[in-house]
């Protein structure tokens, strides 16, 4: 189990040096200088995580976070977790998150995580999902088959299942609408051959970035107008509604004194509500 | 009791256009040409409301909110508000609510609410508070003294206790910081003199406009810098924080099919999270 927890968080460490440098590869390419920020913070109960902030010219900003936290969960978040009262609080989760907002309004946002826990149970879980400003028939069918390719090659029923959770779970349900074109999402992923598992979230990680840095470079050149990026600033809001209204994830880790500013890492860098 | 209804709701319409005609003549003065929206909505169960938004040169976003509604609760709704599962989830609900997001970094943010309320009970609630983003030792002084001496001339008790409610209210918990400087809040208020509680609901009105309008003109005049209003950007995230993660108006009306742009009308018009 130690081996399996070190290998895991050592391939969240790997897939967040790989994403960080494809993308400052392309800024430097543009000829750009980004400003980078580590910022590190600890668990007060045990553990700790690096956030890594780009603030680019063609990535505005993306926020990634890794974390490795264990020790004994607060009373308030032991029954919102599986497992977690058959082990009297004691959890061990690793795991990465990342979330992009681009200074093109042509180019989607974009969220993965994935992440591995153990309370007496244990379970890999995490997705994407794509958030365009000006939906593009092409991107959107390249993304869901090439998510759908990534899955099949693990198990045919992954996907449908999968995506589905995805369109569930990233909704407005206050304005009816989608946060945006959807992905997959997974949680409580625990086949009996933790393995393959593993490998299936390795490949989830793998696959965002492919998708993406094609994505990128299919738009990255074209010129906006001051009406596209008005639009992007104000489906902004919409995420940042997504975030602190629904998103579990940020709601936990806020009401269970979790580090404000890691959680808030996601956030857009300039948002307008009109 | 239907008299009581009629006043109490005219009364927000008027409070509404002095407040708007106040701001607006600010914006005159300073030969400005600010731009007025009215945007109206209904309840799908009874009644409607009508948003006034102002974005100007000095106010670069106020929204004022109007709304008379009445009818059947949501049974989602009944438990979480007094006295209306005893009506069958019948109520009447009246009044205004406005916030105020303004160009320039020295001057507060403000929120004001006043309502009136009928289920198988009686009360009025509201209150206001001022967010600046640089702390005025003389502006606070003048705020908290003004909204005391509106308070103590009809209940002496009623500052300290609706001091300390506000302060409870707007505090940001996942960020152990307050909102703003505070002001008041009161809520279920019935003293069985229905007049003087309307009396007083009106007086909170009155006091929020000759405050703001104070401090407003102290400050207009002052130029600022660049590093000053990406402060104001930044705090206004907290604002934005507050309203989705706590404020029980936002998530009670966004839970309860209330008109999602109705209830963002408060949020501020631009916004940075770094």
């Amino acid at each position: 189990m130690e081996k399996q927890k070190t290998q895991a968080f050592e391939w969240f460490c790997a897939l967040r040096n790989k994403i960080t440098e494809s993308f400052l590869s392309i800024e430097v390419q543009s000829f750009t200088q980004p400003k980078i920020e580590k910022r590190k913070w600890n668990r007060p109960g045990g553990g700790s995580g690096e956030s890594t902030i780009i603030f680019g010219n063609i990535f505005e900003k993306v926020g990634i976070n890794v974390s490795r936290v264990y020790g004994k969960l607060e009373d308030s978040a032991i029954n919102e977790i599986s497992g977690a009262s058959e082990s009297n609080g004691e959890f061990w989760a690793s795991g990465i998150s990342l979330v992009s907002h681009m200074q093109s309004p042509l180019i989607p946002a974009a969220h993965m995580n994935t992440r591995l826990i153990y309370t007496s149970k244990q379970w890999f879980g995490g997705g994407m999902d794509f958030t365009p400003i000006y939906k593009d028939e092409g991107d959107c069918k390249y993304i869901h088959e090439s998510i759908k390719a990534t899955c099949d090659e693990f198990n045919i029923e992954y996907y449908p299942k999968f995506k589905k959770q995805c369109d569930d779970y990233f909704f407005l349900q206050h304005r009816k609408e989608p946060r945006g074109i959807g992905g997959i999402f997974y949680d409580n992923l625990t086949s009996g051959n933790w393995k393959n598992d593993f490998e299936f979230t390795k490949a989830v990680g793998e696959a965002f970035l492919e998708i993406y840095l094609h994505i990128i470079h299919k738009h990255m050149q074209k010129s906006w107008t001051k009406e596209q990026r008005e639009e992007q600033l104000i489906k902004r809001g919409r995420y940042v509604e997504f975030n602190l209204l629904y998103d579990r994830g940020t709601r936990f880790g806020l009401m269970t004194n979790g580090n404000p500013d890691a959680i808030m890492m996601s956030m857009p860098p300039l948002v307008k509500w009109v």
